[in-house]
């Protein structure tokens, strides 16, 4: 049991890669229950504070995105909506982003592996350095939240799909509500890939990595259709870091992907320029802190999207 | 001379249709002036307080978004940048929004010419009602700022480009500087198409279109290449939406203009199902105060563009 709250708590030892409807359920729960969730970090622990850039070349690909679960919902069957009530996050104050080549919104310009590591205030959640070149606002919140799909056989935990998973969407932090639809009998809910801080698109492809613990509920909308994963927040979103306002960079392209890409490519030449930031730093930077946003999407036949750096990094 | 700030006023009569660098100017200013631009709304003035849907059908494509200017900056040449301060906003009162057929993310779902009129008031800019259903928080700004292209002849107004332009972008608004690059001498600045509430994405294709002036501080930065449009906000841009926090609703898709068109219709009929409004009405309020959002562009082959319509339309 957490000691704290008296709800029962799944240890991280059941947490499984990629999702599968034939995992066995590590518990079997009513409607209405809280649980608190052990998340182990996406990388199963493989960065430490003594990793350095050239581990993530080498990282084991079968150890990633561990997800702890699944819960068996009573009840839950195909049509059904789970309701997930995201009610704290106690982080543990140790992170990392990386790099990973192959991987993220510009993976042709970087092709070396890189790595930052984070030590943050667990319990204050004061904004964390990065480096000497300022301090990133923190909000804890899981990357991977899903149940499992109706597809038989074992299925990636790298896309997020219809019943969710890894949608890495910064504000299921905590209050949040995601609605899930239910595919499968007990819905088969399992949570993972905890952050401490990411910004909207996760460009570089990873976000501040971070174990944590997780209190969640889990409720039960019976018999109501849902086409894709929604969510309510219960208050602003980016007043963590919007306080001086932000730089932003516009990409204007008639294609949405070339236009963020333009984007978040002139926001890395200026923070080097500006802040004098190697380039792979800034990339991994703006993957925690920046903001994609489609600022138009029907001036024919060019869209702009605009990504948002937050002053109060240098502030 | 505008009465309050003893600036010069560039009177709408001075507006344009198009981009084209052979226009003449109709005003020539050392860097560091402020000027105030009279802009009229996106249908030239088309649109009036008594104009129904089938006006949309009908209205005249060769007057949309008129610009006024342009202004010759004494001393700008390629390569140059127009710094752009963004001083005040004065709103007429009186704004529209339609869909037209054609224009907008979801034009294949909604084919029928729609037409909303706003009346709001000017001087406090109270949350201005929609019809019965919800009243939606007002900013002002302007959806066409831009210097003329290089590139010789007349071009479209209606596709944002590297000189700015129809960019549409929420944020630029009072306080705000937008940084353009120079292609010709003087860079013959215009404005235009004000807007006195967006959402990012402005997804049904038009805003709250409504005519306003404009104070705008136009200066000149030297031989700085910048490569596309960009802006800086003085502080938070979404404080007069999000107090409430939000409803959002995802796509998950492997092309983001999928995502987005999935996420927006997840929105429309969340609207239509819970407020029992039409269809177009619910496209309509989705323009004005709901942001697109690029929430991952990494987790291959699915991205998630997530829509976020504000709690507080509604409270």
């Amino acid at each position: 049991m957490c000691q704290t709250c008296l709800v029962k708590t799944i240890h991280s030892i059941n947490s499984h890669f990629g999702w599968d409807n034939s995992f066995e359920p590590t518990a079997r729960v009513a409607p209405g229950t809280t649980l608190e969730f052990q998340c182990r970090d996406s990388s199963s622990g493989y960065f430490t504070r003594s990793s350095v850039a050239a581990d993530v070349a080498i990282m084991p690909f079968d150890k990633i995105n561990p997800v702890t679960g699944p819960i068996f919902v009573e009840g839950a069957q195909p049509g059904d909506v789970l309701k997930v009530t995201l009610d704290s996050f106690k982080p543990s104050g140790f992170g990392w982003t990386a790099n990973i080549p192959g991987f993220g919104l510009l993976a042709d310009q970087f092709k070396e592996p890189a790595l930052a590591l984070w030590s943050y205030d667990k319990d204050n959640l004061t904004p964390a350095a990065f480096g000497t070149f300022g301090k990133v606002p923190l909000k804890p919140f899981a990357g991977t939240i899903g149940v499992a799909p109706a597809a038989p056989g074992l299925h990636s935990i790298v896309p997020p799909r219809r019943v969710g998973g890894n949608l890495d969407i910064r504000d299921l932090a905590a209050g949040t509500t995601l609605y899930l639809p239910v595919e499968v009998e007990g819905a088969l809910f399992s949570i993972g890939d905890t952050h401490a801080a990411q910004g909207d698109g996760e460009v570089c492809g990873t976000a501040i990595e971070s174990a944590m613990d997780v209190v969640v509920t889990l409720d039960l909308i019976k018999s109501t259709p849902l086409a894709a994963p929604r969510f309510s927040t219960p208050g602003p979103v980016t007043r963590h870091l919007d306080v001086d306002g932000y730089e932003a960079f516009t990409g204007v392209a008639p294609d949405l992907m070339e236009a963020a890409r333009q984007a978040v490519s002139s926001t890395i030449d200026w923070l080097c320029r500006e802040q004098g930031m190697p380039a792979e730093q800034a990339y991994m930077l703006c993957s925690v802190c920046g903001d994609l946003r489609i600022s138009e999407v029907v001036d024919l036949p060019n869209w702009v999207v605009s990504f948002y750096f937050p002053k109060v990094v240098f502030n």
